[in-house]
């Protein structure tokens, strides 16, 4: 039966969680992605780890894509898109379109939007960091794939660099872009990749720039102590206004806020801690679906304390970083969470239809 | 068939809401509570309101009480406890006992904890706070409390204070007292807590004495902005060593790290941002179904950047704080998960059997 099937749009972790979820409760899902492949951001950005699993990160997401190649009840469409979706709770009727123009009509009961984010454009900064000016200029994605690659060199130079700097919030935290709330992971992200640098170059010193070094939970120990005490990464309080180019190096200006003066430290790279703002999917499945998203463009769950997946539609649920900055332990417990709403809903019906 | 029932430990947010998403889904839970009433440690400790959602906490709770209390599917044992747990994945037999002495045997297939966690005791606190010292010296729960009475007042005068102040980190990233983690919740319960006594007692000057904000994704804007802007909440970057007693005031001693100076400064009243440490249930309960637990006794989730829920026992799960310092959205997210885990686990038990 259609109405027993649930709809996960977005193949990244919340979305291969939510529908390995959803068929381990015995209902169809039907996965739908726009991409080739399955795995989402952390895949096509081309992520060397996650934070607290020492495992290669395409590692981890081969284990998650398998769950749902090997699960029957998943019905799985690659390189397709959302076109249309209409009909009631609890019987959608939705039309989804492939690369190639074709498109297909397929009912579901309930759906779980698991779009994700895309990573902040720095050429949207408001301060001077010369992302598209200055070569050495990299972004925590950019610095990403090069730690998958176990090659981290200089862009301008193809030779390791020396002195390396990361600057974090680029995208958060900012009222003049409109983004004034925190991206949540960049900390942990910036000290893991600072603690992978130092690794690969150790003869590189690391130093992050920082307002709050947001490392909630476990990991204060087991990331941001292990940057500073098994790694050496230098942790600055500072906030840098400007980044120019000096010679063949970087010259970073700003003020160490602990110190209580300005600071200019010369850098072989600078690495941009972008932040996350909703993808472009995010921000049209939600207007495709009617639910109500915040002036950013992500999917606001209903206010409820108790509930992080429900959404302004019956029957429509979210998981991951479609709501909002979230870490991966967010993403895939809410995949779950997202799951057993829908699963439910559905089931609520079904006795609804069988006593009538 | 009680190898279909899911056995819920812990009566808290997590573990409501994994009752009810356990029920929701056609599956009996059994679930057992110690104490005399449904809520766990935000009912028990008298919560004022969470973070995010501006309705009282008692009635944010109050929902998921009748959830739970109105779902045919949930067996509920109050002032009940688990004596012992055995049988093997699948089919665990266990013993519950009555605070009356007496007890029950019930079998279940799997098990989901969600024992939940415990505030920091600041007679712990190798700092010298003085919270059994000095009766205007309070934690962030007593806070809580008077917060919710609608009654803030000093302990010693029965007045409205004047001058009051948290200090953040009581208990956490701290490696005396072997609390190395972070707690995760402290930033944005003291900045919710300051703002609720600004609108209490509107003369009342508030400071927040901190290392790091750790206001992640929305709490950012959403809270610490609101209390900074809205609410005129002080946050001062500071570490204070002593606090003792002078004349009817508490002098707060320590040293701006912004400023870089020494401070002095005198308050009213000092409320100890308390962190989080595993329950006593959590300890127990963890040996008592054999689960790998970390040094302090929180529930060790198998290491998957995949899976927050899983511990080392098939067919035993955790939700909540009893796995380390969780907020309301990880816990609820992550009782969501583990119920669809839990449920997956029986129903491939199930199709096991039907095939054999």
């Amino acid at each position: 039966m259609s109405s027993d099937t649930v709809l996960v749009i977005g193949g990244g972790p919340a979305g291969l969680e939510a529908a390995r979820a959803v068929a381990g409760l015995g209902h169809e899902a039907i996965l739908v992605e726009r991409r080739q492949r399955l795995g989402g951001t952390p895949d096509s950005a081309g992520y060397s780890a996650f934070a607290l699993d020492p495992r290669p990160a395409q590692e981890v997401l081969e284990v998650a894509r398998q769950a749902v190649l090997t699960q029957p009840l998943v019905q799985l469409h690659l390189e397709t898109e959302v076109k249309s979706f209409a009909g009631e709770p609890g019987d959608f009727k939705v039309t989804l379109e492939r690369a190639d123009g074709s498109t297909a009509d397929v009912s579901c009961g309930a759906a779980i939007i698991a779009t994700g984010f895309d990573h902040f454009d720095p050429g949207r900064e408001t301060q001077a960091y010369g992302y598209y000016e200055y070569e050495d200029v990299i972004t925590l994605v950019d610095a990403e794939r090069m730690l998958a690659a176990k090659h981290f060199v200089r862009p301008s130079t193809g030779k390791p660099p020396e002195q390396v700097c990361f600057i974090q919030c680029v995208g958060s935290r900012d009222r003049r872009i409109g983004n004034e709330y925190c991206s949540k992971v960049c900390c942990g992200v910036a000290s893991k990749e600072a603690s992978e640098i130092r690794e690969l170059v150790p003869d590189c010193r690391v130093f992050i720039f920082y307002i709050d070094m947001r490392m909630y939970g476990f990991w204060e120990d087991r990331i941001y102590w292990k940057a500073q005490e098994q790694h050496h990464v230098n942790f600055v309080r500072g906030i840098v206004t400007e980044v120019i180019s000096k010679g063949d190096r970087l010259l970073v200006k700003g003020e160490d806020t602990t110190m209580n003066r300005p600071m200019e430290v010369a850098m072989d790279m600078v690495i941009l801690s972008v932040g996350m703002v909703p993808s472009a999917g995010t921000q049209a499945i939600g207007k495709l679906l009617g639910v109500a998203q915040d002036k950013h463009g992500f999917i606001s769950p209903t206010a409820n304390a108790l509930d992080t997946v429900s959404t302004s539609v019956p029957g429509v649920y979210v998981a991951g970083a479609a709501a909002g900055p979230k870490d991966l332990d967010d993403s895939v417990s809410m995949a779950g969470s997202a799951a057993v709403k829908a699963v439910s809903f559905l089931r609520q019906g079904s006795m609804a239809a069988a006593a009538r």
